[in-house]
């Protein structure tokens, strides 16, 4: 297969750690024209990587130095892998996809070495599974997903197009970041989520008697996370300990502010004035401030909207003509304007099914007001992609 | 179609409220021998019922007294309707739907009115949709989910007849309990749950820039419960306060705990002898003490254990069996243990494939252990429903 990667000066790629996520980089990597090799202080994770046809096993003494180096340990020992690796292969450019990027990078900078610095440009895959370990890797692991590649200005040119083209080789989808700006955003957006995933779970062991024996899929959808795996939660944790705080601080005076409300015997603060009402909105908004497309799990309705006469029977009219275009309605909703003699439908329906449902409408002499899709709006992630936006910088 | 309802005195069911719930019912009662009648403040959500083929609009100088009465309205209102139905059908059952049921039981308590108490069962189905409304109504939303009902002492054995039918006329599995474990009970699984996410989506407005293009499906999980109506759960989270404060008083206490752990210099806190670990931990074992069968999103896994000689090579071989077995191995977990020539390998494999990968494995000389699959575990919900415990009573 012919490929871009010698063009770029890459011809080797050193895996070091064969867990989920270094032995999923060297299943995408099989089938470009490279050499991958692998390695890990435990033996029988390479074997298993091995078995796999991620690679082969790295022996310095027959295969030489690698071009780049994927560091894909725990945590706790990246900073170390990251400084061996550097000193180890003084050629070669180096990269770890650990979930927290200000320590790894802090501990480069201490090198005091330039031409190392010069080297390094550290990356975060977000991509996971509930299992771990190299049987547990995918070569698709990284498909669509993000993969956050470092801004630093010590990289060179060479490291950077390297590791940009490692994360296009997985089929990744590449955004640029900061070490500070990703730490705090992936505190936000998967560290603290993780924790109050935990916390909840936790709070669990306190059932009494078959409480469970009730519990449905909103506390298993809140749970899930708190699966996750001890050792290397305990190390991202405290790896972004700086950013998480003052998010578990405002979140403490959340929960403190809340105890408040439902003890407080004014009544105005549980009805639709009161704090109560007030926090389940802001929860409501920040749910919906979430990117829809690249989800996964969110519904792709659209909604079409369709001006009607106020008056009875016109909406079980509309509702017929669905069943007849055999369009499945998800929801509707009605606002009647006051002072007109129209109301506004808007009816939710599966976004396949839009266009179809529109020209059944339009056929029937109905008022179709405008078509509004999750689609349209899921353009967050696009706009700020390393290769959108260096398109305007080279 | 025959139906048990008229032996035990059901022809005619009123529906009071055309949300969700109520509609939801109402639909699923179509299709047995009774008459369905639908009353709701707002005539459009009674007229989108009917549209629906849910039932007739009620009218009592035409329609006369039901004998089934269930009260499906906000949680605000619920204490009010029962009054109501009690006082303006004073033959009928009265049952309602509410998430929270000490209040309503304390509503009738304190009627004084001991003809009314016995005509009194309250009920709560534990299902329900994103989306809200009569048009959101399912015939199917009961379907084997947990229907709990309040045991009374004050309750006839008629009332509680006729709502255990109801339950079953809508296919839901009937669980028994009392107001005060009903509402601890859905404090712990639902409502604490409901505000976390709540908590954790609100902290989203936070967000800096472009920092949400690198949330996951994690934050998604976490986050779903946070897009419920602010209204409905303003009332609910209200009228269970006081089951809910003890428990977010826990949780307050893990926040800060937490917090303190994070900014602790000594790092002990931070490795897997630590609090952060610990945690963790108890996440892990709190989430893994979900039913889970009727979840629905635990993947159905089982493990399949086979013991191997612990040398190289044996691993791929066994790997290799599976292949050619067409069994898809999802996780891998090999415990080799000290001054044994053995090693225990964990294979987990779909659940649908075990019989099949025993036999191959068997087959073939390879020492299976044991089989354990969550099937065999999920036994919780059937040992304590309300037709097996009432089996062994009457």
């Amino acid at each position: 297969m012919k490929d871009k990667a010698r063009e770029i000066g890459i011809e080797k790629v050193l895996i070091i750690g064969s867990g989920l996520m270094g032995t999923s980089v060297a299943l995408a990597l099989k089938h470009h024209d490279i050499q991958v090799f692998l390695q890990d202080i435990t033996e029988s994770a390479v074997e298993t990587a091995v078995s796999r046809g991620a690679g082969e096993a790295f022996n310095p003494a027959i295969h030489g130095e690698p071009d780049l180096v994927v560091v894909a340990v725990p945590p706790q020992e990246v900073a170390g892998a990251l400084e061996d690796a550097l000193r180890d292969f003084p050629h070669a450019t180096v990269t770890d996809v650990a979930s927290v990027k200000v320590g790894p990078s802090e501990a480069v900078e201490a090198l005091g070495d330039e031409a190392a610095a010069a080297r390094y440009v550290g990356s975060h895959p977000m991509a996971g599974r509930e299992f771990s370990g190299a049987f547990a890797a995918k070569h698709d692991l990284f498909i669509d997903r993000t993969w956050v590649i470092m801004e630093s200005p010590q990289a060179s040119e060479e490291a950077k197009s390297q590791v940009k083209w490692l994360v296009s080789a997985c089929g990744a989808i590449p955004l640029r970041s900061t070490p500070q700006a990703h730490d705090r955003a992936v505190a936000l957006t998967s560290h603290t989520p993780q924790l109050l995933s935990t916390i909840m779970a936790a709070e669990l062991l306190s059932v009494q008697g078959d409480e469970l024996a009730i519990s449905g899929q909103g506390l298993r959808d809140v749970t899930r996370l708190a699966a996750s795996d001890a050792d290397l939660w305990t190390g991202i944790v405290a790896g972004n300990a700086t950013e998480i705080r003052p998010i578990l601080e405002s979140i403490s005076d959340q929960v403190l502010g809340l105890i408040a409300a439902l003890g407080d015997p004014d009544t105005n603060s549980q009805t639709s004035d009161g704090p109560i009402h007030e926090l389940i909105q802001q929860g409501n908004s920040g749910r919906a401030s979430l990117p829809d497309k690249h989800g996964g799990s969110a519904p792709e309705y659209a909604l079409v909207t369709v001006v009607v006469d106020d008056r009875p029977g016109e909406l079980g009219r509309l509702f017929a003509v669905a069943g007849e275009a055999g369009v499945n309605l998800e929801d509707v909703r009605i606002e009647h304007t006051l002072g007109r003699l129209t109301a506004t439908v808007e009816l939710a329906v599966n976004a396949a099914s839009v266009g179809h449902f529109e020209q059944v409408l339009a056929d029937g002499g109905w008022r179709v007001q405008r078509v509004v899709t999750d689609t349209d709006e899921a353009t967050i992630l696009p706009a700020s992609t390393y290769e959108s936006q260096s398109a305007s910088e080279e």
